[in-house]
């Protein structure tokens, strides 16, 4: 339930977005305001904080309150087509082809699906990680390993709680980063040859993790606002033996999108009628533009068919390797499965992240972050509407830090990504998302990463490259 | 090559072992020895001081050394019997129901697969770890991932190079723990149904790897004190299609076998000419009571045939989960697996580590650990010796903290195990150490663990239950 000054801001972006506000335009004062919706001066001004927060108006001193975000000019990304049916999955060589890049420091790492590392409390989180260090008893280093802290484990299950999902302690399972957390939940339910419903297209991750436990892959259409659509997976487990699915409803990688709640609740309904586990990655949930965290659709879950992944990779501790899944009927399975597979997980970074939950403010370091993001992407945006050539389709997502454009017709991602390259920028090709390589002419960007003026030199860069390539 | 001073204990530890020399004896005084031995007094002082660290003689006040240790009265274990043939492996639960007592700190973890934490530099390593990451450029959070810290790779290789390996840096992997090294090597060499040849009895965790992998396991006979016999070997590979071994050739998991550096160089030898892969386990060789590391199976491999893993979770960090393997030819296909799975390992972590290798003085470190364990073991021998009825069989292992034991005719380990269970102290039965459960008369003691006088005491109630068990 959005407050009233939440209710306030989300008419006003909508007013925007539509075109009826337009950049530039004066905001109504809070006097206005205040007169026209009933409310008080307090809550039109928390509604037009928020707004300049995430770089959507600005204040000018004396004048007041002006639009600075663009209306939505370009056309979103077509659908995908209906997928090839099962496929075998090889796409590791080509990931590391067109990432590795990524780590060379004179690139604007575009391409990277990271996050820049100095928008995170780095240097708290370290003293953090010191003091508990410093205090803790031995004997912990060997307790703390599986199924992980015990107060990080509370710290999760309360606030998850606060989003939505009724997890006990018992049911989760820290594991190194999400990604290991993902693959022990796929492990969990499959046997080599089995068949997985991903997204298309998917998180090259995903398609890596199918690769390296040789299981085949059947893509499900999805919208590049909306995700997975219910209909066209319904259709698709109808037609294939499906043994798990693996989505990620909010703010999915590479599209952005977010997936309604009622879709959500749909989608577990459906999924629990078949008895097909849901494989969550929630990793980009906390990184939210709207009013409010968005449900995952393991709040839908009655039955304990929903593993719901996730790790503070991106939301508070690069490279520390923390993630969790709380996996419903498969918490022992998968346990079982990491005490024989990488036995536990780094001591240090847990307690790290369990001292900076309990005192760090992490609510408040997620708000400079959700705001340095959402200000990126309002820049990304305008630098691409005025630097990109007409048929250039591009998403908007209400989260995250990535953006999904399909080139016009004829531009080729691969090539586009070898000139960028030549240019010291990387780039994700659509080629990477997919087991059939079909998002041929898609590319990622990464908005988070590099500072904001070598992002949007580099966006000039890449928009004159796709004005070039045009046949 | 030893040193005079090593050669010198090297004669009184063997006079020592066949009871020419007795507890109580006096040892020549430092004049006497300098005399008959024609070295300096320094030499003998040192040999001395040697001795004493490890637990074999004592300097009394005004009246010179004295032997402390008890000649080996007891016999060895006998071999294990030739293996029943390949086998599929399910040990997991077995594993756990047996070692889950472990992680209660009411027990006497003799079960423990770890030694006590506190015999570590633990606030050492945390201070380190601190102004480490305080020094961190952000950046480096992503690119540690994998393969790992280049410093960390480098001082590994340094060292390695120290342990008579020439290891390039480029086939370094870092890996979470020595557990993931060996899985990812094992899965870079194996598909599911791939027959393994393993140690018998072997170590659990390699069990468990192959149960989660899907691969069988033919087990290897071995002798109590030089573990694998190569003949028993060589004529399993004519009789098996082998795709791989996993052998721990230094101070073996749960026998504390050293295998003779000659017998190394035949095994790198005989599977180098089959082209069979070794993944080695090498996670106790630092722990050495002898004058001198033992060479690693890998620093005989000329082919690449050897992927040596290790970890520092025995040696300095426990709980910190920071381990690797030198792969050899198979380093692309392990780092590729790694970023597939896990992604990489948490760089708090490598970075302890690697601060601690350059200015920690860890060979100083290791230095204590080795007495110290040295000395428990000295302790845990004399207890065996005096409260075990005839009829145990006994190891005395050249390094690390397990000890072996055969429990006379009629005793079974599970009963004793469970026996110890009520009486709060963990036991780990030697049923967990194989496929076909074959060691129903052994355990497994870590005699690292608790402290001295708990571990007396636990040892002296052991056994008595042997003593009540036997028929």
């Amino acid at each position: 339930m959005p407050t009233k000054y939440e209710a306030l801001a989300s008419d006003i972006v909508n007013l925007i977005a539509d075109g009826t506000l337009k950049m530039g335009d004066r905001l109504p004062s809070v006097r206005e305001s205040v007169a026209s919706r009933g409310v008080s001066p307090a809550t039109v001004f928390e509604a037009y904080y928020l707004l300049e927060a995430r770089g959507l108006i600005e204040a000018r001193p004396r004048a007041g309150y002006f639009v600075k975000a663009m209306p939505r000019a370009r056309e979103e990304p077509r659908s995908a087509l209906p997928g090839t049916g099962p496929q075998d999955v090889a796409v590791h060589d080509i990931v590391q082809s067109v990432l590795g890049p990524v780590r060379n420091r004179e690139f604007v790492p575009l391409g990277s699906a990271f996050p820049n590392p100095a928008l995170f409390p780095l240097e708290r989180l370290a003293r953090g990680m010191g003091s508990a260090m410093r205090r803790l008893d031995p004997r912990q280093l060997l307790e703390d390993l599986s199924p992980g802290n015990a107060e990080l484990r509370h710290q999760l299950a309360l606030r998850m709680l606060g989003h939505g999902m009724s997890v006990g302690t018992e049911e989760i399972v820290v594991t190194s980063g999400a990604m290991e957390a993902l693959s022990l939940s796929l492990q969990a339910v499959t046997s080599p040859g089995d068949l997985v419903a991903i997204e298309s297209p998917a998180f090259y991750g995903c398609l890596q993790t199918l690769e390296r436990l040789r299981l085949r892959a059947v893509e499900v259409e999805t919208h590049p606002r909306t995700g997975i659509q219910i209909d066209a997976l319904a259709e698709t487990l109808q037609r294939h033996p499906v043994k798990a699915c693996w989505f990620m409803p909010n703010f999915q990688n590479p599209l952005g999108a977010l997936m309604p709640m009622a879709a959500k609740r749909d989608l577990v309904q459906l999924l629990s009628r078949h008895q097909i586990p849901l494989i969550e990655d929630d990793v980009y949930a906390e990184l939210f533009f709207g009013p409010e965290r968005p449900l995952p659709a393991k709040a839908f879950d009655r039955d304990g068919w929903v593993m719901h992944c996730s790790s503070f990779s991106k939301s508070l501790a690069p490279g520390y390797r923390v993630g969790w899944v709380s996996a419903g009927r498969f918490a022992s399975r998968i346990e079982r499965l990491k005490l024989m597979g990488t036995l536990g997980v780094s001591v240090p970074a847990q307690l790290a992240v369990s001292h900076f939950l309990k005192h760090g403010a992490f609510d408040k370091h997620l708000r400079h972050l959700r705001s340095a993001l959402a200000n990126r992407q309002q820049r990304a945006l305008r630098v691409i509407e005025q630097h990109f050539p007409a048929g250039a389709r591009l998403t908007r997502p209400e989260g995250g830090y990535f953006l999904w454009l399909e080139l016009p017709e004829g531009v080729d991602a691969m090539a586009l990504t070898e000139a960028a390259r030549a240019r010291n920028i990387s780039l994700a090709p659509g080629t990477i998302f997919s087991a059939d390589r079909r998002f041929a002419h898609h590319v990622r960007v990464n908005i988070g990463h590099p500072n904001e003026d070598a992002l949007e030199g580099a966006l000039r860069a890449i928009g004159k490259l796709v004005a070039q390539a045009m046949p």
